[in-house]
């Protein structure tokens, strides 16, 4: 029945909710890859949408909206009434559930919440509460904890009998609290395994585990996740309670995204994620706020030109070269400030190495600025005949690239130690810089050799 | 007596060094995070690398060597004869063996796979064939295996001898292979707790586990972990024998290695990550490449100015806005790679989606065009007083940007269609035509109202 063209599976799709044929449109899902089933649902129209989502069981929709980015998520589940939403919601996993809340509009969220069984909800309102690049907001509440007077008999029969619940915690390990639940010990599950019934798991559990703080920051935990090949950590608040554990894989993920964010901020794609089943005028306006911002750095830079019109009409072939000009030195330092970015999200670099951080730069900027210098100023030579229009520009580029160079090693450190986003500021300001410098430089070396360039 | 400086630890790290304190070291070594520490290393010299790790144990000292980018790992294991470097690779886990070998000079990578224990070698010899981006390059080979016949007794047995070891292996399954090694189920261990010591495990096995090809491709992989909550994976040969076990976490890192690979290749860093520990020249040689290839295409670009050298003279206005056009083109392009690279990384894009890309950027470049060709346009006109010199500037950046939108969503697609890097070369292509197509406009538009122009 399901005819998979897997080329256009969202049509096929299209069709099956339009039957109303709930098999159908679950096993046709199921047969989905992640991606082919992100990409299906971007192609739906709102109603589509609402339809897949309301056709099937809340568990089964809550395992598609689970599979979508959050913004895409967001919209999807936005299609749907509160009381339809806060079904699936209800569903998902405690750390995708508040991901996906904050990507809700506001009034939404909370009419969504009200909808949800009060438990629930509060859980939710309690994780919102944290950023989400801090353990707190990346932790799950799904694991288990035990008092420390619990027998391992007890355990035991707990395990059983919820047994199937517990099936989707992925845990092999039991957190054991006192009676404020304050964190006091770790138990292995398998070392029940090896253990007399009415042993308490006081004496069993492991005393004083890592923990980290609901306030650790994304950098603390990839420090902590690189030293140590913990699975998971406990996460207790500021009385020492335990509010949650987090996983790896959920720091591993934040990282990932953090370093996909940064790349498209870097870009000027600033407002996290875009992706192209959003409304045309918002991915329009969106990247129309950075650009023009840098259209303002350009008339800046531009200026400079501007300044030396007399020169320029004389030695015309300047304006050949000073597009290349402006254009390599932003490379050269684009690639500085790769390597920074790239050395401050590995925790290599701290804001205070900016001095060696400058240090080694520069030298890779003299010998690439003289390579560059070199090529341009010789191919210029060569074009006009004119040696002096070779010196011009050579120099320019090679003393040019230098402090592109050492810029774009070192911006990226004090922006964040100035707490601003190094991502996002560091390209504009860079080649704002480099060309208004690199013009400065051909063109007021140009005038100084007037009598040598003008023909 | 280890005053812990926290701005330069790799002083203090020195002068522990120096004076062969290995219990000082170990726990100075300890006591740093995991980013302190790779920048001490990459602070020491050589010969304070090499001391460090032959005053560890093998073991600390792997420990070391496993938390050090890749790069840096292998530089630390080359300063080591190859006996000494066997030790510490042994202790390593797997899949990190292969990795590090990798990373290494050939015949140095020989020497120590000879000085290690022939059967760990075989194993890594066996893990470095496979590409570093499949299920085979990324899985470990810890992992728990019993053959169907083995009673819940005799693993328990096993769990329980082995403790030690198995510790390290973070493992919640074991895996249920027959007498050909194929594999014929999964076994939870925490379902020997609930059952007699007589059962065989093939009985208490759930049959026919999820597995994947030890050729599996990365994208292949997200796709599964994106779809299922797995923790891990069995991996199997063609031959469907078990060959290891791929963890969530694994897929994870792999896929933020990748995204961050493409964010420096993007700017021009292009044999993997640089770190500014390397020797200068290799860096100043690696970025030169790249930037050599650039200078090339720029110069392309800039002939199409040297062709209208005449227009130029006689409106040398035109001069200072040529580079704004060309930085512009290139912002408003970069933005939709941007979005392109990520929608490919996610998945929800692939190459046959062209037309629909283009549909969708054209529109945004046409909205965006419009609102910085206006911008330029105005500024151009009040600046000369000239409403046709806004024109020519105006109209070149709006159809300009619509083309390097257009392009800049597609030419990713174009790429991976020819299996070639979208990250490495849809930047330069954009630019380059890009700024070859809107030098051409502005000055072939600007030949046309000569007249009008020239003062």
């Amino acid at each position: 029945m399901t005819t998979l063209e897997p080329s256009k599976p969202w049509e096929d799709l299209s069709s099956l909710l339009e039957s109303g044929s709930r098999s159908g449109v679950k096993s046709f899902v199921e047969d989905l890859h992640a991606g082919e089933l992100v990409r299906a649902v971007s192609r739906l129209d709102e109603e589509h949408v609402r339809l897949l989502l309301t056709l099937l069981d809340p568990e089964d929709a809550a395992g598609i909206v689970d599979q979508l980015p959050d913004q895409q998520a967001a919209a999807s589940v936005e299609t749907l009434e509160p009381e339809e939403a806060a079904l699936i919601v209800q569903e998902m996993p405690s750390a995708e559930q508040a991901d996906l809340l904050r990507e809700i509009e506001e009034d939404e969220a909370q009419a969504i919440l009200l909808a949800m069984d009060p438990s629930s909800a509060d859980e939710v309102r309690r994780l919102s509460r944290y950023a989400s690049d801090v353990a707190g907001g990346l932790m799950g509440t799904e694991f288990l904890s035990y008092s420390r007077e619990a027998s391992v008999e007890s355990v035991i029969k707990d395990l059983r009998a919820n047994s199937h619940r517990y099936s989707e915690y992925v845990v092999q390990y039991a957190y054991i609290i006192d009676k404020q639940k304050r964190l006091t010990g770790v138990l292995r599950l398998r070392d029940l395994l090896l253990s007399p019934p009415t042993r308490r798991v006081k004496e069993l559990m492991l005393p004083k585990p890592v923990r980290v703080s609901d306030e650790a920051s994304l950098d603390e935990l990839r420090d902590l996740f690189d030293a140590h090949s913990y699975f998971g950590v406990p996460v207790t608040d500021s009385s020492d309670r335990l509010v949650g554990v987090l996983k790896r894989e959920a720091v591993e993920e934040a990282l990932a995204e953090r370093s996909d964010n940064d790349y498209l901020k870097s870009q000027g794609i600033v407002h996290g994620e875009e992706l192209r089943s959003m409304p045309l005028f918002t991915r329009s306006r969106r990247r129309l706020m950075w650009l023009s911002l840098n259209i303002g750095l350009n008339f800046l830079a531009a200026s400079v030109i501007a300044l030396y019109e007399e020169t320029l009409t004389q030695v015309i072939a300047l304006a050949v070269f000073l597009p290349i000009i402006s254009d390599m030195s932003g490379c050269s330092g684009n690639q500085a400030v790769a390597v920074s970015m790239r050395e401050l999200s590995l925790g290599v670099l701290r804001p205070q190495d900016i001095w060696r951080v400058w240090s080694k730069e520069v030298l890779v900027g003299f010998l690439n600025g003289v390579a560059l210098g070199l090529l341009i100023g010789t191919a210029a030579w060569l074009w006009k005949g004119n040696p002096y229009l070779g010196l011009v520009v050579g120099g320019a580029l090679a003393l040019n690239t230098m402090v592109a160079v050492s810029l774009g090693g070192t911006i990226p450190l004090i922006l964040r130690s100035l707490k601003m986003d190094p991502a996002l500021a560091s390209g504009p300001i860079l080649t704002t810089v480099t060309d208004m410098f690199g013009f400065l430089l051909t063109l007021s070396a140009a005038s100084f050799f007037l009598a040598k360039l003008a023909s």
